[in-house]
């Protein structure tokens, strides 16, 4: 039995998210049925952070265990043909210790929120940002953000589904920057709760849209309450780009 | 009536090419069609360059004439709603001259052709780039494309379909870059031959795999022969960048 860390990309679209699911197709679900077709096992896949459906994966780290003698390189290869028609691929495959958790052992997690700000309906970029037509003050955006940076009680910014056990949560970096017509969202943190990144971009957009100052984003963050978030960003705009892990992993 | 320059962005995946067809869908058409519903007119649309199926433009200039009276920016927005749910976007419109004219004005054309350079098959970029798993040479491909710019017979890279007077050409420029696991190729001149971009990307392919040296691509330039070329490189990579004008156009 070997461990495998992979980092996976995905297009979030067809899928419902990243946990197998009865109603519809996941990415666990399609990566499990790969695994399960290249090597006759039945295969539990653990990825380092759950994402909604329509979420994006520029490199989500995974790990499966697989009793088969296999290489990295013929082990990635080997599920990219099987994983096809969908739009999930393996970008490495490296082997981890027994002990090693995609989901336990990491120790922080990085998103990128893609918003294209431009009056034209998308083509090429439609299902990859959320388009936002009116100009969007980034630079209160980015005000706006440093209020949330640093532990705090995000219960504001909280999913009704959330299952952390403690709304406490430390984010570390949460940046805005434009890049030509987009503007994107950079948000790290050990963990988030459910809906956060969506949530704290929804209301970014309001700062930028001039309907909230940078001082009602402190406000809505002190008042501790889902009633005084704006809403969620939606998740087509949302890419899960990084787990971090000590280094090395094995 | 009023000329009217209008910029588009499309995904050229389901459309055959720009061109007006009757076995299948066009970017023409679909123009033509949304500016009938708006207008009642029946509109003619002329574009910089005729794309081939799959090609996508990043910023193509087409010219309309719509006698009926209208402002720039109802009717960029009129076109867009009606556009939907095809994926061609009008980025801009601005009033030119009678005289200006979309193709015939032109001094100038620009491509990109986007190489994704790695070994997983593509999921977000699906469709929007030409995967080439083995390493590309970029510092090779760069040596080769240099012996194609200039004033040149490009006989050799010009499709059989061809319907130019002259095969000789001068090319500006045609730049080879990493970035990041990308290899993007800048293709600029006053106007191209028929598949002219994508038979020089595939030559330019088949040096960075070390198939042919830089010298072999000069020795398929001076053979003036169709049957000296590689091939062609798929049109799913190809964007139209952007079409040139003497500035004013109005």
């Amino acid at each position: 039995m070997t461990r495998w860390k992979l980092i996976l990309e995905w297009d979030g679209a067809p899928f419902m998210g990243w946990q197998r699911q009865d109603h519809g197709p996941s990415v666990q679900g399609t990566l499990e049925a790969a695994a399960h077709r290249m090597t006759g096992e039945t295969v539990t896949a653990q990825a380092a952070g759950r994402t909604d459906a329509g979420v994006h994966a520029l490199a989500m780290a995974v790990h499966v265990d697989i009793a088969r003698q296999v290489d990295a390189h013929r082990l990635a290869e080997g599920l990219n043909a099987l994983l096809r028609p969908h739009p999930v691929a393996v970008l490495s495959a490296e082997p981890v210790p027994d002990d090693w958790h995609a989901r336990f052992s990491c120790l922080g997690r990085r998103y990128l929120y893609r918003i294209s700000n431009r009056r034209a309906p998308l083509t090429l970029d439609k299902g990859r940002a959320w388009r936002i037509a009116k100009p969007l003050d980034e630079a209160a955006m980015a005000e706006a953000a440093a209020h949330l940076v640093g532990l705090h009680d995000f219960t504001t910014f909280r999913s009704t589904h959330c299952q952390s056990d403690s709304p406490l949560k430390t984010l570390d970096r949460l940046d805005v920057e434009r890049v030509g017509e987009e503007v994107h969202v950079h948000a790290a943190a050990r963990s988030f709760l459910h809906h956060q990144v969506r949530s704290m971009v929804g209301c970014l957009s309001m700062v930028g849209l001039g309907q909230w100052t940078p001082a009602d984003m402190k406000a809505a963050l002190d008042a501790r309450d889902r009633a005084a978030l704006g809403f969620n960003a939606p998740a087509e705009g949302l890419y899960f780009a990084e787990a971090l892990y000590e280094s090395p992993a094995a």
